[in-house]
């Protein structure tokens, strides 16, 4: 007890070549037979012996009769005993069907492949520890070897629990009840595993319950598998049995580990295999997987442990993490001018979607506290260099048509990275130049003109052109009938009624401050006008959610969420695009995706947005 | 007819979500559900409204009443309407079971996940054209998407053409009759086709037949395939139908291509579906494959065609390339000092394993004649950039140990990239720093020491240390039964016998011109002097085949070809390494290796080696 025994690791098994992609060789491979087998010719035409062509040149050729001295081949096919060399067809002037001359002699072994020119029977074809790949079974296969010995897939357990899960598959049709959550931590994990080499095969869910979670570890270990994973109450909590459980059944070799996310994880031992107690949170399981567990699948396979590519990028913001612990922070990627630029996704390690939007992960050792804004950082990939390449990085305010726009660009082959700071922070990040383009509708209150004031204030030294994105309609969410009855600016004032606000910066809390002033309201009176939102969403689900009663956003984020929605103001949406970025390929795309029809009509189809000008340059005001 | 058909694509299907990895969505994938889908504790704890801890100090602990004004949480679960914030367990002190009181505050929404803080439903989880990876199922099942709309896979029939063709099945137990070759491309192309995302269905093998080939193009087109690709007779031989075939039932677009390997590939169309007439050579079929048929896959799945990742590197050799034609080399890639440096692989079109050996592809474009050696050159990865990182370099002289090195040095995550230039051509290897080792046997004629007098003529400005591989015995390798009854050095000059010889700088040459001038034989009396192979494999294959009556070598080599072997002398093959390499961690690895016991009786097993000696560092003679 206490120890994994490796002697029960998976080993080996003898699959035929031909299902052997992906798979890891256990030993080398030799080859059964030579390549080529026979001396070969390597051209179509005539086999000779080449001492019989020599003296052969313009004014003095030479003739040979098929059949006696020369012998028609194709490539591919031996060449008679005797010969040593292949005329080519091209090369040769038929006197009759049956004979022909030539001009030029050949060489011994000319156009002929000779027995094992690529390789000889015994040589060894592949080492060992070798992922197989396409061309490697085309070698084997060529060498005569028709089967091999490959590491057995791991095969790992594992046990959702949690009493509040239920299945991804009962939601087919239905939504789930109040309070349910649904398990997807056992797919995450079953796609790491097969993605690894591995086999995953996932428990009916075991709620929290002492023995119930005991008796699943128990099958689990004296099944066949050479692992279990329990996901999740690998925690402290009053619900969390999975440390107890191990106890009592193995030995706790690890319990929390000084990385974030992650830190709940267990590592330990039953009956001499590994088990794993996985944290609960999404991306705490992925991470404590993936350093901890992907490890064993590579150990029991046999293949050195790979690690990811990494690219040197420059962080977009400062990122300040915690002494004493690992920090792994997700950041989206694009090449803006010479620069990889890295912009942090946010912590929250119940964010799935940090996951999926992310290009890469930046480990901030414990011994850091953090990295400055425009720092050196190394990126462990998830996305192809080539696909970091190919993104264009917008900075600023959110809009539900950047979606669409960046599913429209897709097409040609051109990837988003939107960070939502708000306007302010999309002019802040063109000066940094740590983006393509900057999204903004921040309003000047003197002019009523959106934009250039800002412009001309905070980027004087950037020259700059904005093309109009959308005219979008603003307005107040509420729930569905209005409970509150809020007409205008001056309900958001009333005692009863709870304001949910946009960060500072935000264009729309600028639109909201400028009719405040408009309409002569204090906005200290407002309750929750301090309560921030990063996205029209967010205020929306805010709104949704009871936090608040109203918020200010935009009509498709009310839609979405079945809000009701009073509008209050038009307001003019833009794209702001540094001029030494105009000839960039990304950028002039999105300008062409901008003004096309194909676009406006899926953008007039959310409502609420007007596209007449979209696309189009505007001239800076005097 | 003579366009493709693009409206007949596969076009997209419907499948659960769980088994979409890796899979391409053919349209945006929108959130079902908001995640989370309710006010959930982010902490184990007691769920309160947070206004009622507002005062709370060490001072003046406020009391809660659980069940009254705060409940029990764990994380994961909902809060209780009517709060808004969760106070850790860790931080309230109980009075009874009942009861407890705390010492700080909590502020609103504090230690909770507010409802939708990851995403809302119809916010979009995955735009379209994007490659599902298991992170992404997590996602969306935590959405409620329980199925997405994904891109069918293409499917594609591969026929495979030739009279002299066998499968690689029927060979399972036995050797191929003269003249048989294996069929393997089928292997090759299906599988580049399944890793792209294509189904690939291989029919029965086809003879060198107009009819038989017109037929099974007519059943494939007939079916539901979307693309056909006849493999091989794309080129103008005799039997070389494919291209009629294909102008009979449809349109050849392009017949031969301005690229080498793939040159004579056939691009047509019948019945709006795209055909392919694809070469014989394996590796012409694999770069006219990835060239051209990749693309038309990637196409139908709808994602933007995928680059491999680039790597600059720099020539170890000067690459002579012909004018008017792309041309595609194989290298090995390995980091030698700062610089990563690329050793082409032989160009033969069929030799397969040129493509397993490399770890990179280089284009020479048509307009260029080549490279020199040291120029830089943008190599196409084949390998992880971490592989190329962990592997060792190693030219000069071939010997079989070299193979059996590096299969123990995977087991270490170290791969070797070794090329075969003979002793000389690695010692100036090292003189260039294109390798971290170089092998050597090159026997002083005068002083009867091996290597030191090579080492202070050719590399007097790099310091080196000479560390001892093998004692190894090299003789005449003859056919079974000696039929020639060669016995001795004067034997190689007789009238009736054929040599075939090393090539200059080889230190096997070398020890036999120290033989011919000790015994006085003439070396212009060798017939066969001049005929030159580069590998101890490659002289045993010459004699075996008959080429040569006789060769000389190491006994491995014989025995690995059956042949008799007549021992003439034992040399001493060493290991010379570059004082800087010194301290690298995959020479430090090696060196172990040699010394250790399991590698020297994996060598002695060879047979005609001496390991006595094998890793000790050899003291410079004075």
């Amino acid at each position: 007890m206490g120890r994994i025994d490796r002697s029960s690791f998976p080993g080996s098994e003898r699959i035929p070549t031909v299902e052997s992609i992906d798979r890891i060789t256990s030993e080398p491979v030799y080859a059964r037979l030579s390549s080529p087998g026979f001396h070969t010719a390597a051209m179509d035409g005539f086999a000779v012996e080449a001492s019989n062509t020599f003296g052969a040149a313009t004014d003095s050729p030479l003739s040979f009769s098929v059949g006696q001295n020369a012998w028609a081949v194709n490539t591919g096919r031996p060449i008679p005993e005797g010969t040593n060399s292949v005329i080519m067809i091209e090369h040769v002037n038929f006197l009759d069907d049956d004979s022909f001359e030539i001009e030029k002699a050949v060489v011994p072994w000319q156009n002929v492949r000779r027995v094992g020119e690529d390789f000889v029977q015994s040589e060894m074809i592949l080492a060992s520890r070798h992922r197989i790949t396409p061309y490697d079974i085309g070698a084997l296969l060529c060498g005569g070897v028709t089967s091999v010995s490959v590491g057995r897939k791991p095969k790992i357990l594992l046990i959702p629990t949690g009493s509040e899960l239920v299945t991804a598959s009962s939601l087919e049709n239905c939504i789930p009840k109040y309070g349910d959550t649904i398990e997807f931590n056992s797919h995450l994990l079953s796609g790491l595993i097969s993605k690894a080499g591995g086999i995953a095969v996932t428990s009916e869910i075991v709620r929290d319950n002492y023995d119930e979670i005991r008796q699943a570890l128990i099958t689990g270990i004296e099944s066949d598998y050479d692992m279990v994973v329990v996901n999740a109450g690998s925690s402290a909590g009053t619900e969390d049995y999975t440390a107890a459980v191990i106890s009592e059944l193995g030995e706790i070799l690890v319990h929390g580990v000084a990385m974030m996310p992650g830190k709940p994880t267990i590592l330990g031992v039953v009956a001499g295999k590994p088990v794993m107690g996985s944290p609960g949170y999404p991306v705490s399981a992925v991470f404590s997987f993936e350093i901890f567990g992907l490890p064993v699948i590579a150990e029991m396979l046999g293949v050195p442990g790979s690690a990811r590519p990494t690219m040197a990028a420059c962080s977009a913001r400062k990122i300040s993490s915690k002494l004493g612990r690992e920090e792994f922070f997700r950041v989206k990627l694009g090449k803006v001018g010479e620069r990889i630029v890295a912009a942090p996704l946010p912590r929250g390690a119940g964010s799935i979607t940090t996951l999926t939007k992310a290009d890469g992960v930046i480990r901030i050792p414990s011994n850091t506290e953090g990295i400055e804004q425009g720092a050196e950082v190394q990126v462990e990939l998830l996305s192809q260099p080539q696909q970091i390449e190919n993104t264009l990085v917008i900075i600023g305010s959110h809009d539900l048509t950047i979606d669409c726009l960046a599913d429209e660009l897709v097409e040609h082959g051109i990837y988003v990275s939107s960070s939502h700071v708000g306007s302010l922070g999309g002019l802040l990040a063109l000066k940094n130049d740590t983006a393509h383009i900057a999204t903004s509708h921040l309003l000047d209150e003197e002019s009523g003109i959106y934009n250039w004031s800002y412009v001309r204030k905070f980027l004087s030294e950037v020259p700059v052109e904005i093309f109009q994105g959308v005219m979008r309609e603003q307005g107040f969410m509420v729930k569905k009938g209005n409970p509150k009855g809020i007409k205008d600016f001056n309900d958001l004032a009333r005692d009863d009624v709870t304001f949910v606000n946009r960060q500072k910066g935000a264009g729309t809390r600028v639109l909201l401050d400028y009719y405040l002033k408009k309409h002569g309201i204090d906005a200290s009176k407002i309750k929750g006008y301090n309560m921030e939102e990063y996205t029209h969403t967010s205020v929306a689900v805010a709104v949704l959610s009871g936090v608040a009663n109203v918020g200010m956003g935009v009509l498709a984020a009310a839609r979405a969420l079945g809000l009701d929605f009073i509008p209050v103001a038009t307001e003019q949406y833009d794209f702001i695009v540094p001029r030494k970025n105009l000839d960039d390929w990304k950028v002039i795309n999105l300008l062409d995706i901008l003004k096309s029809k194909r676009y406006k009509e899926r953008i007039s189809a959310l409502g609420g947005y007007g596209v007449e000008r979209s696309g189009e340059r505007l001239v800076e005001p005097k």
